[in-house]
């Protein structure tokens, strides 16, 4: 046990990027038990210097041969690096916390939101998977609701910040912003999604497109939202429907969202109470005084904030939510992290 | 039948206004036939210059003599004005078509949106109200669907803008906007509600709130797109839930909407195929291309664009929609002057 009080050997993957820097600055200030660090990138951002507790950091390139002696690996450098490199970390039996898309619906790949199903990390393999940010902040702010009401049908609507696009995306809509201001014409190159043939203003405007679509006309951001929900509620009857949007705010998603609960005669006051004092939720909602959460007022925050917490007024079980919450934070480093401290509590590393 | 070819006495009340502008704007592209115009105005406004068809006018300040011999008053002033004069203006004969939400739920007074029920103004006992904005442009785009496969239910969040909230909204999105980009501290003191007590930031922010909040949690602009859309649509069975989210953009209103239809085994093209020429609606949805309506691909325009049109996966009868317009013209100008040309058709005046 002489590691736990040490610490661990941890790797970040992606180091240089929007989630990376989030990742480093979640493990600093939540004091991660860290002895070794490696920071890892591919090999066009290596050689970076990074500053870490006082102490300056040399990015490396990512090779198999990096992850010798890695106990925790975060992956957050897009699917395909962790596909390649994954493997390879396990291999060398590190555990690998994943936040990419890459194996979050393997069947072998536990998919973790620890406010949700925190013990499935159990049955990691190696990899666990770290969900899709949109889908994090609302599974967390409906677990409550699951376990206290029972949940039938989840129909959201979202509100995302172009962060969550990376790092490229946040410094178009403040240059596509002031352009704007100025009255010059607009140039999309970036968003809604870089490699795709067509690219629209984002700055003062909304893009109901987030990554691809699929062959049904939903986007994989969509079917993502959808999917893992089912996955990490462990509900696979559950219905869940999405219409994901992009919005030119930089950080926080923020989501509209009925459900439909099993249990009957259930109030207003019966949810905000299930909701109040959950675990990594924060209920902000008192219309009277005009609170409510909102992006701007997420960001930096590890928690989930719900607000205008409304009973539908055609059904008898039906709830409308407004769930808010810091996109990289708890949708991407923060549960990432979660995770890490998950697995030096059940003592699987 | 003179009147018809020579013209009308048109009067438009609040003329100063972001919507009054646009309605100028309006009568003049459509070329409705005005012989005679009376701008008028709070005495604020009175004095002012407006420039018409290449002629001068001056604002006048709004007294009940002002609408002698006035046939069409187009009222756009806010509810308290119109409360005010539009009795003052049917006494002397005119008819009056009322932008703001002061009459909309008199059973004696007609909400017309004419794609939808434009015969309801032969009811009219001289005022005929001009629904919501947000409400306007979702059931014309639903009517089609309504006529075609009936409907059962609506679940709307919406991406509202700024203009909406008036012209001191949209100069406190440039100016916050410019201030958060310069890194300067923001001052809100307009939005969410420009009398309400506490006010937030719009720049680069999300709002869950437009108007004022009601006793039961929902907020005032939620309650209209609910209590109007039944009225319009005819359907007071129909169930009908609302979020209402004010966004930072200048023009255009979006909704992720969905709805429940009747008919069973309906598919996307089915949907598509009824929205395709409908009367005042555009289909722009072509996934494989990354055709799909957005806020800024709106302004300027008199229609209601319809994309993302989906099946919902977990519903035989469920179906996903975003709808677009510009919430200045259809929502607001051109939906009032489109009532005018009803009303001249139907030989009401």
């Amino acid at each position: 046990m002489g590691n736990q009080t040490k610490g661990y050997h941890v790797a970040v993957v992606g180091a240089t990027g929007a989630v990376g820097q989030k990742m480093l600055e979640t493990l600093e200030k939540k004091n991660f038990p860290i002895e070794q660090l490696t920071l890892l990138s591919s090999s066009r951002s290596a050689g970076e210097k990074i500053n870490f507790k006082g102490e300056t950091f040399t990015v490396e390139e990512a090779t198999p041969e990096s992850f010798e002696n890695v106990q925790i690996a975060l992956f957050s450098a897009g699917g395909s690096v962790s596909k390649k490199f994954a493997p390879e970390a396990v291999k060398r039996g590190a555990v690998v916390i994943d936040n990419t898309s890459a194996y979050r619906m393997d069947e072998n790949v536990p998919l973790v939101v620890p406010e949700v199903n925190e013990e499935d990390i159990k049955n990691n393999k190696g990899i666990i998977a770290n969900p899709n940010c949109s889908t994090i902040q609302m599974v967390a702010a409906l677990k409550p609701l699951q376990d206290a009401f029972g949940l039938s049908r989840i129909i959201v609507s979202t509100y995302q910040a172009v962060s969550g696009a990376g790092t490229a995306a946040v410094e178009e809509l403040r240059e596509q912003s002031q352009d704007f201001l100025n009255g010059e014409e607009l140039t999309p190159e970036i968003l809604p999604v870089k490699n795709e043939t067509h690219h629209y203003p984002i700055a003062f405007n909304a893009l109901p497109q987030i990554d691809v679509f699929q062959e049904n006309g939903y986007t994989f951001e969509e079917m993502k939202m959808i999917n893992e929900t089912k996955k990490i509620m462990h509900a696979p009857e559950l219905s869940v429907a999405a219409t994901c949007v992009r919005l030119p705010f930089f950080t926080s998603h923020a989501e509209s969202v009925y459900v439909e609960i099993d249990q009957e005669n259930t109030s207003v006051a019966d949810i905000q109470r299930a909701l109040n004092g959950a675990a990594g939720v924060v209920l902000e909602d008192d219309p009277s005084n005009q609170v409510y959460p909102t992006p701007l007022s997420a960001v930096g925050k590890s928690d989930v904030f719900v607000g205008r917490v409304r009973k539908d007024l055609d059904t008898t079980n039906g709830f409308h939510l407004w769930i808010v919450s810091d996109n990289l934070l708890k949708g991407a480093a923060w549960n990432s992290v979660q995770i890490a401290e998950s697995l030096v509590k059940y003592n699987l590393l």
